[in-house]
């Protein structure tokens, strides 16, 4: 039996992660592999980490990458945040407050749901009421921007409405951080994680996360040990924190690391608000042409997502057959609906790297075309040109 | 405040870990990225799986990458074998056996341990005493080569004594697998663990792990669930798992598993027991060099691995001085002793391309001439001809 390199091909990544990683990023992956306790590396986790406060727009000390993909990230929130016996108020209203909800008991504590319907934001209200009636619980989590829907809810009037009540909070922003406004310290949001491959558009593998000092201290005096000994705050602590001494953890995914710290570089070249205006700009241009077309988004719009936009599938549509139509012959990649939300919605996404005017032209005129010939009822023709309208 | 590019050091890695990646490996990384769920991607999982397996010498289905560095690989293994209130002998002789001890321990087992002095293998009687004196014991723990010191266990008779007394095993190969004789089927091993950035020359960040039919068995009838969501096989199986229909679980690390496939092709290429082969070659080489300047190995010859070296290191002589002339003049990275063995040895990696000729005469070239410089003992000017002996 002959194994042989696999050559991928060269796809256009639209869906709701990975998106299209930047050249750069992928150049810096493949640099040589130095040791995890090399000094040179040591002062690129020391920029790495001064690069992600920029991007979460934190102060945090306790801000690094955890060496896994987002749910590792997630899981380290929750095992380091939450102790057996403890009530967690977790707001739903996608895939991932569900999987939140998971995290919460698997670590022997008491899950208390807010449920809103997929597509809406959290209610603020909602979670007061649950607060109210809940009075021993000690953290609220939520999901800052829905990857299963697209839809962004009010973390800053959440996390105001959790302290109120003397609870902690753990926000997820695995789609939100650099695509659209995330501000960590303003918003006073104390655990946070977020992911690789969505708006950094860097390669998957690597989980931002970011602690304030209030999260620290319930981090630094549990009472019961992280269950966790890989994603054990406390131990990783000492690898990532301040000073010349770094003690041996783990050994580091160098080689994802340096694509990391390049898609931060990347990004503060673009500067954070632009990136975020980017990402609106290009929404916009696929609205309008989605518009033109006569699909309709699932989201409201004043709590849309501009880097992930999930679009309702027209009636009779055989929704996978266009995804595979799509990926065959255009090597276009969207993405289908997760749940509740199969053969309802595509999610599309314009993260990172991904969002640009190019990419919005380019999905619009595919799908025209796919939808034409399978005969959906679009207005067909129109909607390349109203978006490049917007972006004229 | 400016940010610019990381451009690493070209370094030759011959410290515990991680290893020279070879080129081949590197540029695989920097392939462009495509989706998890993209059929073409999956094929790839299925070949890697194919590959991984030959590499183990197992017929295991389930075979497959960790999503995360080699101690989630581990924890992988405990989180999902072992249960709370579960009794587990961990047989330990360096700082890995100690880890899984606290990896026992976290999933509210207890663990009940075998020591063996550090650099020593473990003992096949101990392990059997404590076996009786334990009857209640359900797991045996063991690492097959300690990378803290380089002593190789004897796995095929550690896994033999505890099936007799009904045991299952996790076994610790981060450092052996494709370094020396690793058999999965062969010696009963139920559970095991490695590492990419060890003998597989891969960059590090991904743990291979295999799992017997009894394994599997152990964890789809467990009675409570697995403490870690990310870790749980039971869900990731269905996104590794035989079919065409995967399962989304987390998303993977489409490139460093791309290096990875490359990892395996340039092994499979290469022939898993040239692979050994080249590892024992080597070995003797540095072996005749370091003989040759007087220094001596920590441990013993019949258990002493070839990829991972531990020298004595001589009298009065400032050990971190050495390595970091190593490092910052000859661009060299020889590995510290960790704990206890911190200022005794020395760690020298001769792992996957990192075991090459070139690299053993230039690292007994460079440790001659720094330790003359420094006045210490040895025998100088005669190592690089004493190897060159054993490969002529």
């Amino acid at each position: 039996m002959a194994f042989s390199s696999f050559h991928p091909p060269q796809r256009t990544l639209m869906g709701p992660g990975p998106s299209d990683v930047n050249p750069r990023i992928l150049e810096a992956m493949s640099r040589p592999t130095i040791g995890h306790l090399d000094p040179v590396f040591v002062g690129m986790m020391d920029e790495t980490k001064v690069m992600l406060q920029k991007a979460f727009m934190t102060k945090n000390e306790l801000t690094m990458p955890v060496s896994a993909p987002g749910s590792a990230g997630m899981e380290t929130c929750f095992v380091n945040m939450v102790e057996p016996g403890d009530t967690v108020i977790v707001c739903s209203n996608g895939v991932f407050g569900g999987r939140m909800k998971e995290n919460v008991t698997r670590c022997g504590a008491t899950a208390i749901m807010v449920e809103d319907d997929w597509g809406k934001p959290v209610d603020p209200q909602k979670l007061e009421d649950a607060l109210k009636t809940n009075p021993n619980a000690s953290t609220v989590a939520f999901v800052h921007a829905e990857t299963s829907t697209g839809a962004v809810s009010d973390a800053k009037t959440l996390v105001e409405i959790a302290h109120k009540y003397d609870c902690l909070t753990i926000v997820d922003a695995v789609t939100s951080l650099a695509g659209s406004p995330l501000k960590v310290d303003e918003w006073n949001i104390d655990a946070i994680y977020s992911g690789t491959q969505k708006c950094l558009s860097c390669t998957p593998g690597i989980s931002p996360v970011s602690f304030s000092k209030a999260a620290t201290t319930r981090i630094q005096n549990r009472k019961t040990p992280v269950q966790s000994w890989f994603m054990d705050l406390n131990l990783v602590m000492a690898y990532w924190g301040a000073g010349t001494q770094r003690a041996y953890h783990h050994t580091a995914p160098i080689n994802s690391l340096y694509a990391f710290h390049e898609s931060l570089v990347v990004l503060h070249e673009e500067g954070l608000e632009n990136s975020w205006a980017r990402h609106a700009k290009n929404h916009d241009g696929l609205k309008a042409g989605f518009e033109a077309m006569g699909l309709g988004f699932f989201v409201d719009e004043a709590s849309r997502l501009p880097q992930l936009n999930a679009v309702n599938i027209p009636e009779g549509v055989d929704e996978a057959a266009l995804r595979s139509t799509l990926l065959n012959s255009y090597n276009l990649e969207i993405g289908a609906g997760l749940g509740p939300m199969a053969g309802k919605i595509w999610r599309i996404g314009l993260m990172g790297h991904a969002s640009s005017e190019t990419n919005v032209l380019f999905c619009l005129g595919a799908m025209d075309a796919v939808l034409s010939d399978m005969g959906a009822k679009i207005d067909s023709g129109k909607a390349v040109s109203a978006a490049m309208k917007v972006f004229a």
